[in-house]
């Protein structure tokens, strides 16, 4: 029978109830001492040769009969008010099925359409104009008969002029504010200060896939494909703004191609396509460029950062103070730059304040571990200069300040292996027994390191099936996302080892909300750990249902019986029968488990944890920078793939290195223009541009947090990356960068003790 | 916990053992009486407006991007070997991705390659050869480009020829024979004997949707669309001829175009669609056309009876003997012809003896109520004239004979009440009241009865989830089929009666084996029957968790609780909270509900009866015959739906009517060429061809069935409407019509005793 479990939730400093609702006895966790066969060992994705022989049907794939073209036409003012709209002309195009401005934008039927078509647009890309057309080329013809007169007000985008603004006050939020212990106190107590200021760069996603929906109607019953982390919550958009149940909206998301936390929800491309589709009986299809995605769908905020640490001589750092300007766009959430700060060091005393500015770009979004990789480069950047300032070893100034319990709750953590994880990476990268400095003609090579903290863990609600059909296979039915990460791979291993039955045998459905089995958004970290637990518990509860049933055919008492590599053994080590004959001969019928995610244990600090080390070379010719090898060492809990690690690793590794020597978004500072939105100018990595990675992990275990003993790995690979190749760089060239990313001139300018030449161009 | 119940079941006179496996108790069953609030009253198809607004996705308008599209080429000869084939210039045509024959068949990978592709073609439509190309035009060009030389062979297309040729004894199959009692002694006590024989034709199902289907491989994973009756016997299927298992494969049907027995398995269409997307990588589609759809997809039998019934002057039945010839076509079923004859009446003499005869046609298949269409046509015209020849009221004849338990096995019937329909008919169409040959001018209108047996009762492995969803909506999950019959509309009735929900809450999802629910083909008038006590079961299950979590979150005694209207009552009548808000602040879940059909309660026969009033009117100078009104009257259980049965009547007498007066495939007694295998010359019913049809029923309760005492009606309407029409045409021109279709021609000649001209075109 189902059980409600209540749990007390912090959240913004409020406690609230949260419940549960679970079915069965929780299980014994798995460690990396269970002696498990399939979960640990590395297994190919089971869905890679779908996706790279193009048959994995993705949103882009999905082309239905009848169906309309949607496309927006967006404004190229950062800000401006529309003083005249004519879409007459396009409406008169043949083949044009409707155009909406903010003038009859109400009448696509759904809440927030004044919010979507505005008079006054507020960045470039801001929606100006929606037309529906037969195809697409018409519908991109008709976007350039639209008139439109615009009367463009100045723009506002950099957060430093506007704090010095007195006229942009209501462009602030905050601050948000943290402080533990007596900060004055513990900076009196210092012997060594430390005070810095950074400036991170916007980053924009670029997901292979870019941001797409289409929809359909069947009779008053929604169906949405789309390219989303999380189709609950793109089903709790649409059922809100279209205003019908939920249970009338299927949305579907089987693969899709990236999302890095900038697809959580349904974007505008969602709800008006859905909107469109039922005003026009037909299905629509909106799918985003390349530029209109990287000018309207968000970004990791650009971040102004000032950092001041102090120390004993000893080494123990007294006082931490981190003070961060966050441009959040329009309307975008102050991402938490202090959770490091907060959280990495065993500090007494520390304070974060930190400002959201509002600026005329668009809303900034979460990007893979938000807030954390920005931070994260300031602090420990920070902590690298305070080593110099003690002339100590960077590495041991941060065993030295090892937190061993949660510095902001006191709680003992569930696992954490992070010294393990440094002295492992140390040894790899020879940190103490290679020079960490070499000099070859006008390169130079250096080492840094630094560490990275993240959230993990996962946690309820995660419900998941577990069938096993008449023929022995399997099918684990769930509607989580894999969004790369890997999860079907790592849920048929755990779904093949509670069973007893081949890993080959087991198909895992996901993203698709028609099996109405609740399932948390892919992101934080969280997948995987929320879910695997939950496919567990259901293939608990489908073995012992193959148990008892084999136990009343056979009439064998069901605690002699125990299924291993597809065959049910007695006590004796004899097979009573293979689980493919016992169910083959009960006729048509899949035996069917479920399983609920257990809240974790009440009481401990679940975090993962990486320590990140960069073997850089510099050229001081010409500035370049390149990254010759990086040591990415994690405890993430148990890894359930090694080979899906390594993915993840290696692809949070790049971009960790993209963020820091190549990527930015650059803004005119006057228009507010995006200078490069686009693959062209915008720079993330190629291949050829990335060195060695080592992707490994330390294995602690961790009773405390989910059956599988698992913390997550999708965001700490990201975080650390940029401020260990930060600190390699001030080691090789004796001058610290402090503004993302490092591209050659500003290296060339730093070794050259010049100024970069001026242009309005800005990193926002 | 699972248990397993296991009941012995007989087929085809051995006994077996079959399992299913349920959980939780039985529920108290439904009837009339139970002061139901939504079943048993009228509800509108909740999927009419998608089906009519033609936004419901059926397998034709799946088009997938790079989608290949299959054509056969089919034999134009219905025997012959294939001396010669030439595909090298089909092969040439740009385009073209493939073309396949006998000789490389194998090459497409599945199981019953050289079964599909022979060399010696066995009825016009065989399959020769296989197009695929990367359009439909290509493919219908390249069919035209392979050479084929044929040596035309002696075709046999009709049984009664073959049962004369000694050289053909191979094609004969049986007898099957039933015998009960003594059949000389029996004929040997009647004072009247009536010796008939009949004719029935072959019939086309001519489903709306032609049978096809489309196939996509995502990696190893198979998804196919495709119109079926049933998604896991196709699955069955292509697991088998593919050699994958099944957890591989997704079969999808949500909404299909009607089957009639035609769409039970995974068809040439649907493996060879599998193997060749296997083989290029990309999605193929094979979809037949009309003409392809009624050379080759099979046909209701046509057959040749003896019927020989003898009885007593006072009317009682003491013998009844049915000889039946059922051309099988190339390799078809027997079809029980001899169902009404064994199970109809009280007669403790009975024999049946069945002869199927294979021909060169395509093999014959299940049509609506196989045999029993056709045996009640023959054995309800020879009771009509037996009552002729005893003096006697026929329907008076029919009530003396009127069996109370079933003469086959002398078990109790679990409801039967046909006599009230028999009674209930009689009033409406006047039986008794008004005259039943009225002569007007040239024209005669006049009255006939037929009674109607069938199976009904439905029963296991049937299997469904119902989830209540946040905001307090229901998702009913199955996999079953809609075929047309308002099985959604159905369901999702007995989902909000069950638990208390609005009927406008409830979404009932279908035809997708991804959901893994087990469920019966939809045919043989099992759908509801099967499948409505497993959704009500899993209604009641979730209904006991929402009371559960109530009584948990809010700290009442569950069994104070009742839910009523969408909303929780206390004991006392006052509101606890909706279900939604209990649901709303639960968090993101969803109550799962599991529901398993339970085996009927074992020693009772569950048949479903009709009783079908004709009037007719005949025009003497034309021969034409028009049905001006049809009663049918039917004892089918409970009625969920009254709107749906009439649905269900009407198209079903319809159908009969068809089959009375119109349908018949004509083939070539010399060549074996079908005649009129399209749309112009095969003649189903238009609307106003079709008179007034009254469908009404009367209701009995049925406890020993299934929880909701329903039996079924997908079959019954037709059956018994030929015998019907042909009573009273015999009323109206004193001659006895035994072959169908009664044609104007057919008619004129019987009314002026003349014979139709001779042609060699039969109707086979």
């Amino acid at each position: 029978m189902v059980k409600v479990v209540k749990t007390r939730v912090e959240f913004e400093g409020r406690f609230r109830d949260e419940y549960t609702v679970v079915e069965g006895e929780p299980l014994e966790g798995w460690s990396p001492k269970s002696g498990l066969k399939i979960v640990g060992r590395p297994h190919p994705r089971v869905d890679g040769a779908a996706k790279v022989t193009g048959s994995a049907k993705y949103t882009h794939d999905v082309y239905l009969p009848g169906m309309v073209y949607g496309k927006f036409l967006r404004s190229p003012y950062a800000h401006a008010k529309i003083t005249h709209i004519d879409a007459s002309e396009a409406e008169g195009l043949p083949g044009v099925l409707g155009v909406y401005t903010y003038k009859n934008a109400a009448t696509l039927g759904f809440g927030g359409a004044e919010k979507v078509f505005k008079q006054e647009v507020t960045y470039q890309g801001d929606v100006v104009a929606l037309v529906l057309a037969q195809d697409e080329s018409v519908a991109e013809d008709a976007l350039e008969l639209i008139r439109v007169e615009y009367e463009p007000l100045r723009p506002l985008v950099d957060p430093e002029e506007i704090m010095g603004l007195d006229s942009s006050k209501d462009r602030i939020v905050g601050p948000k504010l943290y402080e533990r212990g007596d900060l004055e106190k513990g900076f009196a107590e210092a012997d060594v200060i430390v005070e810095e200021s950074f400036k991170t760069q916007a980053a924009l996603h670029n997901c292979m896939e870019t941001h797409g929906s289409v929809a359909h109607w069947e009779g008053d019953n929604l169906v949405v494909h789309t390219s989303t982390q999380s189709v609950f919550n793109v089903r709790s958009a649409l059922s809100e703004e279209l205003g019908i149940p939920q249970s009338k909206i299927r949305v579907v998301s089987e693969f899709m191609g990236g999302g890095f936390g900038s697809k959580f929800g349904a974007g505008e491309y969602t709800v008006v396509a859905a909107a469109a589709a039922r005003l026009l009986g037909r299905p629509v299809r909106i799918v985003l460029d390349r530029v209109e995605e990287n000018l309207a769908t968000g970004n990791r905020s650009q971040t102004v950062q000032w950092v001041k640490i102090g120390a004993k001589r000893d080494g123990r750092i007294t006082a931490i103070h981190l003070k961060g300007l966050v441009n959040v766009g329009e309307d975008g959430w102050v991402a938490d730059l202090g959770g490091p700060a907060k959280m990495m060091y065993h500090c007494p005393n520390v304070k974060v304040e930190l400002y959201g500015v509002k600026t005329n770009l668009v809303s900034s979004t979460a990007f893979r571990a938000p807030g954390y990789v920005e931070g994260d480069f300031a602090l420990e950047s920070a902590v690298d200069e305070l080593a110099r300032r003690l002339n100590m070893d960077p590495l041991e100034l941060r065993l030295l300040n090892y937190a061993t319990r949660d510095p902001v709750t006191n709680s003992e953590y569930s696992s954490k292996a992070l010294r393990e994880a440094y002295l492992k990476g140390a040894e790899l990268i020879g940190w103490r027994s290679e020079p960490r400095v070499v000099r070859d003609g006008a390169k130079i090579r250096a080492k840094g390191v630094a560490g990275a903290i993240w959230w993990g863990g996962g946690g309820p609600p995660a419900y998941a099936e577990v069938k096993v059909n008449a023929d022995g296979g399997v099918t684990v039915l769930t509607a989580t996302q894999d969004i790369g990460t890997g999860t079907r791979t790592a849920l048929a291993q755990i779904a093949a080892e509670e069973l007893g039955l081949p890993f080959s045998s087991v198909r895992v459905v996901l993203g698709d909300t028609i099996t109405e089995l609740r399932s948390p958004g892919s992101g934080g970290s969280q997948t995987l750990a929320s879910m695997g637990p939950a496919v567990r518990a259901a293939a608990h509860d489908a073995k012992n249902q193959l148990l008892e049933i084999a136990s009343q055919v056979y009439d064998v008492a069901k605690e002699r019986l125990t299924i291993r590599e597809g065959s049910i053994f007695r006590s004796d080590g004899s097979v009573l029968c293979s689980v493919g004959e016992l169910l083959g001969n009960l006729g048509d019928f899949s035996v069917t488990g479920r399983g609920a995610r257990e809240p974790n244990q009440e009481g401990y600090m679940v975090n993962t944890f990486a320590a990140q080390f960069a073997e850089v070379e510099v050229d001081t010719e010409t500035g370049t920078l390149r990254v010759l090898r990086l040591v990415s060492v994690h405890d993430s809990g148990m890894v359930v793939n090694p080979l899906t690690f390594t993915s993840q690793v290696e692809g949070g590794v790049i971009m960790g290195m993209g963020y820091a020597l190549w990527e930015g978004r650059l803004v005119d500072g006057e228009s507010g223009v995006v200078i490069n939105p686009n693959l062209n100018d915008y720079l993330v990595a190629r291949c050829s541009d990335v060195g060695e990675i080592t992707p490994t992990y330390v294995e602690p275990e961790d009773p405390h947090t989910n059956s599988l003993g698992v913390k997550g790995i999708g965001e700490p690979p990201i975080i650390g990356v940029a401020p260990a190749i930060a600190n390699a760089l001030r080691e090789a060239i004796g001058v610290r960068l402090r503004e993302l990313p490092f591209t050659p001139e500003r290296v060339y300018s730093a070794i050259k003790g010049i100024n970069p030449r001026p242009t309005t161009a800005k990193y926002l």
